[in-house]
């Protein structure tokens, strides 16, 4: 083979819902393209148990579920996937290299589509109940506790957000604060009447069966205790964008996103991005897959200078 | 019934892929949503024959497979849906008020998704075989008439363009200009080499049986002929956003479409809009699901006052 015909025209790194239906657009358009993708089996949505608001959907299905129809049409549409850790970048050419543990991918374009991660899960039983009553997002799965007793633990404004938005919803709502005081103390969502904060509490651990039954506290005495529920949801910290393989070859702000304008272009020629790991405010499989959507379409008018001027979108 | 009750928090103009994602997500966060759509069977969504690139989609579907699929998505989650024309709105206030042929709608947010329409098909067979051979959307359809004979009306930029995108599909693509001159003579698209154009000819009949077969056309002579081919996509007008029954009520731009922040939030407080009706470059269903995901939720966030400023969506 010459090396011209080991270049790709898209290499589309992340396999999440962006990362698929960038890779779906793409190859649908012809391109010759590649999904590297670390696991099919991990990332925000692999990791959700149940979702039913994802437009389209006939029936509820779980992440996994989701993420086999998203990869399956991509490769009906003729885009490779491959399961490999991209550990570097070089995006600085006409084309362009990604680097895995098991090999090197050129590409005329890139698409940058690894989505965001939370901290590790840190409490004991948070792994294991994570989409059986443990979630990290209030708007995805507070229809799931209507009249429910649930906790958010926290203490940011974004946890109080959270908080305030689930109160509609379930029948308690627990605001567990590891601090004496909450870091926006007059917000408007504190005053839900079904909404309590517990103060300097620490879940020291989420137990259950099938799913969540209780959670265990532990005060600033260290005294402890059990608080019954049926659901947790963890805003410890804000999930952040994974962008540790770039090492500065794409421009971040300062929260480590990567800014893009309506097409999904950065600021790097012919390097696009798509999901969660682009400055978002709302994270949702179809935000991403419509990220994806524009991502590849842009991909397009790129190789093939289709576009007036880079202007038009700004 | 007093007054209060007959106030609904959304009211979404607009029963396509925007109006009901918006629906769904409005419903699902508890407000009480109406959605007022002229007709479940019309839109652009509706005319379109067989969609394979929606994703999520684990077999093709026709537009009013999927609509179908969203509207009982929407219903499920609480939404209301009426089959109503709107004919005006008012939507000064901090109650907005949309008005009907057969009665009026009262809503603290209007999300306006009303699409966009191509001109009245005007060439003989183009209506009856919309969808089964006619199309106005290479994007969406070239992948299907692979290695086929394809032809598209037209001498815009627009036009040119999309005819060197189904070159890289079709095996033969006719450029089948009204005019002498094509309205952009140097366009790189022009070079391809089955790209073949036809100036000075006019369509005067689209005919086939189970669906497209042949064009008759007719050249500035009026000498007549016909054109055996498989696919006929027109571009003689751009398609225009329906804003009609607005009255100028929302900031529009020159071109007449909607802008919009990332927020799908328009200039007029309380009021956001979704899809085609938007300044898009972009008509894919999943851009105006994800527009309608944004603008429930910025709707939800508008009537909760959960905003901390409107700066942020900037």
């Amino acid at each position: 083979m010459s090396d011209a015909e080991n270049i790709y025209d898209v290499v589309i790194i992340g396999g999440g819902p962006g990362g698929l239906s960038a890779a779906q657009y793409a190859s649908r358009a012809k391109l010759k393209t590649v999904v590297l993708d670390k696991s099919a089996t991990a990332g925000a949505l692999a990791y959700t148990g149940h979702i039913e608001n994802y437009p389209g959907l006939v029936d509820p299905v779980s992440g996994k579920e989701l993420l086999d129809i998203f990869r399956n049409q991509a490769l009906k549409f003729g885009a490779e996937y491959v399961e490999a850790q991209v550990v570097g970048v070089n995006l600085a050419g006409e084309v362009k290299e990604v680097f895995t543990m098991t090999g090197s991918y050129k590409g005329r374009a890139v698409i940058i589509a690894t989505g965001s991660m939370g901290r590790k899960a840190a409490i004991k039983g948070e792994a294991e109940f994570l989409g059986r009553g443990v979630s990290y997002c209030a708007v995805c799965d507070a229809a799931f506790y209507k009249d429910k007793t649930v906790c958010v633990i926290g203490n940011s404004e974004e946890a109080i957000k959270e908080a305030g938005y689930l109160s509609r919803f379930a029948g308690t709502v627990y605001l567990i604060s590891p601090t004496k005081k909450l870091k926006a103390e007059d917000h408007p969502a504190l005053e839900a009447p079904n909404l309590k904060v517990l103060p300097e509490n620490t879940v020291t651990a989420i137990e259950g069966t099938d799913s969540v039954d209780k959670v265990k506290l532990a005060d600033a005495a260290k005294n402890e205790s059990e608080l019954p529920l049926d659901g947790v949801f963890v805003y410890m910290h804000g999930s952040k964008p994974v962008v540790d393989y770039l090492y500065g070859a794409v421009e971040l702000t300062e929260t480590e996103c990567i800014p893009v304008n309506t097409m999904m272009e950065t600021a790097t020629p012919g390097v696009f991005a798509a999901g969660d790991v682009t400055c978002t405010e709302v994270r949702q499989v179809v935000i991403a897959a419509a990220n994806g959507c524009l991502a590849a379409l842009s991909a397009e008018k790129y190789i093939h200078h289709r576009t007036k001027s880079r202007a038009q979108w700004g």
